[in-house]
């Protein structure tokens, strides 16, 4: 047999909805899948928690392992893909495992790499094998590919992205229907776009998990989970979307990454997006990565996060490179030569912010607000008070010039105890450029 | 010395725009490109027309060619970077020379790839060398590493792009400003964003060349540019764009590529985009990618496509390819296994269409355009008619539901001849879906 020929043998843990995808896309595609990684690539051996589920899957030809850990060390494979999830538990084991006994990993696992990426990046490089992950950020779109590979002569300066399709269809939702947030969240948890808790997902860690992979790959560092600021969507209403649309914003969960002479700032929250920038007309499901180079100025990625094949696909791309003998370090460089970068704190932060209060319609509250706003050194760009009512609270929207985070902060507490504003203050973070 | 800091020696024929813009990159990111390569990437030697010209770079330990041929024959370099331009001639034998005599070939070429791209390819792959191209086609945007890395689990069905910064350029200034298409281009031509012979952009040419080879790569064929259908933005008036706006469409000129059971579909031509589409947003001189994959579904890619530093940064990366040993058939796959698809002729299009007519405004012209349309099986989905004059031409103007081309030239031309309809008929293709 032509050595050309001879097939990229891969063992697959976890038979969910992206492993369940996997098999079935490297079936349906078999020939060109073949014809582009120079050879075939055959499942040899799958795990999963329940044998019986797996039976819809045509598993013929592949050896069944109760254990994937077993199957991590004893499949005769060279390849074993990780498709269970989460940061500790089996799927670490079986990343482990696979590295330590000589086998190649594919994963899809955002938490385990944000967490003990360099570890296993580590492990990978002593052992002289590959460990891939295109699948474990925005599977629809090859981002950590285009970073590490298609923009590796640039130095990256910023990183902006949506990275959650449940916030972004809940965002988009909200605003497109004016439902507020908890009919959008039982709505999406009813369709499948939200999980029964779902708060992985709506308060930003998922998003974390990501922006930690992507900064790492872009600014050449080790992923620093602990240094993201992190705030979710819950606390936002059908009033502050309509506001940002009068405002000419779109209101997006981003992760932000930004590399600085300071050090690294890595930030997670709901964000006003100018309505022209291209990520603020990213709807629903879709996730999109804003990346932007000292030679390529600003690049743009949007295409499906999640999903069954989606996410196939981009395994599918890292074991066809697997196939042809190319691989990347995990975060673009080997591990020994990665950056020590310090992290920024979030309050370190200088930009624009929109405030919203409920405050009560009586003589003086802007002047108070005003006040300390000054006091703060923060600056008024506009403000916009609708409606007049002697007995229910009327929102008060500001927005601020450049400002840094800490002074905002200051501000905000102060007037967060003024008598006449009723309820907790609404803080946005407005993004002018990105 | 360590193998791994051996460098990768690389002659750059052509020290234009790109030329220029590449030595100042690879200098100013030195320790970045060092570190991804995992060893330096050297520039040994340099050729240009000009050496008197070529004099603000800093050429310092860079052997000078009078002769780019003889540099590809004879430097001491792994690879040639050949940035000359043009299907024949210099650059053309440039490429020749580097793969006969051993040398790798990084190149922005698309229309001798477009041209002689097969042939290249196949004289690479039997001296075991690398041809690659990233910078070929929207050079800030990694759109071939995508296609055929990242997408590389996928069928692609269909591919949309935005490839000519200038076209884009001129399109979008006509619409923010209202102005017509001979002053947006002299203005154009002033700034610099438009040649002084602008044919090759405008007429589409251009933008034919890189939709060839994108196809190529995404559908795994030879590059067909014979088979494109070509139509430039030169009869775009301010009507039309105004006309498009108010039908909820921008006018973009887009190539288009598509697979069906029929072979393959290559169309340059201006289109009206829903705005709902990430692609009707891209403005200026940005370039833009969708591909529809059947794993990924809708994927989207925006970026500068010309200039210095994005060309740049797409030439430094093939560059860190090939020094970290990766490298990829041009065409995504090896010559051998290059599909041989049908070209679908154009007037086999199934689509919808903007009809614009400057019409006598008298009673039964819309009866006779209407009666033609019904007798070539053409159906009517709005209709606009704005203004009365007793003397002067009115617009009419119809969109169509779908209907194959061919009825609907066929309805054109005899359209074109009644009395009252007093200029050529404008027809612009309207896309619903990309």
């Amino acid at each position: 047999m032509n050595k050309e020929q001879t097939p990229l043998k891969i063992a697959i843990a976890g038979l969910g909805t992206v492993g369940g995808g996997l098999v079935t896309l490297l079936h349906q595609n078999q020939q060109i899948i073949t014809a582009r990684a120079g050879r075939p690539i055959k499942v040899v051996g799958v795990s999963a928690r329940s044998r019986a589920k797996a039976r819809s899957l045509d598993l013929s030809g592949m050896v069944w392992f109760d254990d994937p850990v077993t199957m991590a060390k004893t499949a005769d494979a060279d390849v074993i893909v990780e498709l269970i999830g989460g940061s500790e538990g089996v799927a670490r084991q079986v990343v482990e495992a696979s590295l330590a006994s000589g086998r190649s990993v594919v994963t899809a696992n955002k938490a385990l790499l944000a967490t003990h990426g360099v570890a296993l990046a580590k492990s990978a490089e002593a052992a002289g094998l590959a460990l891939a992950a295109e699948a474990a950020v925005a599977g629809g779109i090859p981002i950590i590919k285009s970073l590490r590979e298609g923009l590796a002569g640039n130095q990256i300066a910023r990183l902006a992205g949506i990275l959650n399709g449940t916030c972004n269809y809940i965002l988009t939702q909200m605003r497109t229907t004016g439902g507020d947030f908890a009919t959008i969240l039982a709505e999406a948890q009813r369709l499948g776009y939200a999980e029964s808790d779902p708060s992985f997902d709506i308060d930003g860690i998922d998003t974390a998990h990501k922006l930690a992979l992507l900064a790492a790959i872009a600014f050449g560092v080790a992923p620093n989970l602990g240094s993201v600021y992190c705030e979710g969507i819950g606390r936002i209403t059908p009033l502050d979307i309509s506001f940002a649309e009068e405002l000419g914003f779109h209101i997006k969960l981003l992760g932000i990454a930004e590399q600085s002479a300071a050090g690294i700032a890595l930030r997670v929250h709901p964000t006003m997006v100018p309505m022209g920038n291209p990520i603020a007309h990213v709807e629903g499901v879709f996730n999109a990565v804003l990346a932007t180079g000292d030679a390529v100025g600003m690049s743009f990625y949007q295409g499906r996060g999640a999903g069954a094949s989606p996410t196939a696909s981009a395994v599918v791309a890292d074991l066809i490179d697997l196939a042809r003998g190319r691989s990347v370090p995990l975060f673009s460089l080997p591990v020994a030569a990665l950056q020590d970068r310090p992290a920024v704190a979030a309050d370190r932060h200088l930009g624009s912010y929109y405030l919203r209060l409920m405050v009560r319609d009586q003589a003086g509250v802007i002047a108070d607000i005003s006040a300390i706003l000054r006091d703060f050194s923060v600056s008024l760009e506009s403000m916009i008070q609708r409606g007049r009512s002697t007995d229910a609270a009327v929102p008060l929207v500001m927005t601020t010039h450049e400002t840094d985070e800490a002074a905002m902060m200051g501000a905000l507490a102060k007037i967060a105890k003024i008598g006449a504003v009723l309820e907790k203050p609404q803080l946005i973070r407005i993004v002018k450029e990105l």
